[in-house]
């Protein structure tokens, strides 16, 4: 055994990466497309899952991830949807989900009827973005409020996933951001990025993401999903 | 020794926590206020900063904590102020800046003829409240576009600062969200917090800002300043 090596980090890594795998392969195996959502606090990411429902003949549940609260959750069943809630609080307020804890979830969860799966990752634009939790997508929500740099300050979050949603686009008017300069630092960190804008608020954009979302749910279940 | 306790992550903290009180007790013997603003990205803590090295006439220095990039710590240096960056992108990507870091930056800093110094937390609600860095007051800026329901969902940055300032208040009009609401949530968590409503983009609340910010400066010269 090599002593200078520090061997621990790794193996829980890879053990979270292993667990990643196994979920992400039964739920395909189920039909079920699993999206993370991550971002910064009050993105949206609620308010878009609550559009999507009312809009939307998908049928969804939500895995809410918090270090406190059951609001999100709230909002979710009050929305007509199912939804668990992992709160990390009582385990150290952890910063991020892991994919042990979606594992544990499923146990505990119906999921015949699913089509997709959201999971509202915790709050935070880092150390989510360092996990992986067995989703088909890892999408990041951006508030436009946040302004056009995040993407070079957060690059991880924006290297890790697939999607970039441009969230609260009915403000544009009243903010002094070039959303082009959005778009062109996300490109700069991550050009494969599918990048949409919409307003939960005013419905702007909607169509595209509901497309999207079918859309991805026929390529996984026929196993075209690009990772 | 007790075998079933584990020891380690108390000793790091305790070293955090002394090394805090220096650096609090050495910028209080120089008279220099230091304040920690936390949020999370995007809510406009470089803009405030900005404009208060316009409309003010203390002398700030600023130090930048960022996992990636020096845009913050480019706009400080064109907004007049001196400003130093901090990335813990080479030392892991951590999402907090620690007592010992502060620390070693002030052994780079020529602090003579500076009121006050700003630090720039990293942007992020969870982790930047787990630890002290010797601030005198620790201020967490809320963007009025994130919702209501922040103070509630983290609730340790709200309980371990002194003032919280709601920040883009010029935003209101285009929100649905109630203002009193906010406070209310705040005042939940924590009843003895400063609240301070601003824009720094149409100016309102930025008198109120300026003269907290000078009588927090003398209150701490004549030692009177609390906690």
């Amino acid at each position: 055994m090599d002593k200078t090596e520090i061997k621990v980090m790794k193996k829980i890594l890879n053990l979270n990466d292993r667990i990643a795998d196994e979920v992400r392969n039964e739920l395909r195996s189920r039909g079920i497309l699993m999206i993370n959502l991550m971002s910064s606090p009050g993105s949206g990411k609620t308010s878009l899952i609550e559009k999507t429902a009312v809009l939307g003949s998908l049928r969804m549940f939500v895995i809410e991830g918090d270090i406190q609260t059951t609001l999100d959750a709230e909002r979710i069943l009050n929305a007509g949807l199912g939804a668990y809630q992992i709160n990390t609080g009582p385990f150290g307020g952890d910063c991020h989900l892991e994919a042990g804890w979606i594992r544990s979830a499923l146990d505990e969860i119906n999921t015949s009827g699913i089509d997709i799966l959201f999971v509202e990752n915790i709050g935070n634009l880092v150390c989510p973005a360092e996990f992986d939790i067995g989703a088909h997508i890892n999408a990041v929500v951006l508030s436009i409020t946040e302004g056009e740099d995040k993407p070079l300050k957060y690059p991880l979050a924006f290297r890790n996933s697939q999607l970039c949603v441009i969230s609260k686009t009915d403000l544009m008017p009243h903010l002094k951001i070039n959303i082009k300069k959005i778009r062109k630092n996300i490109e700069q960190i991550n050009p494969e990025m599918t990048i949409l804008e919409l307003s939960a608020q005013d419905g702007s954009g909607l169509d595209k993401w509901l497309s999207y979302l079918q859309s991805a749910l026929e390529n996984l279940r026929k196993n075209a999903l690009k990772p």
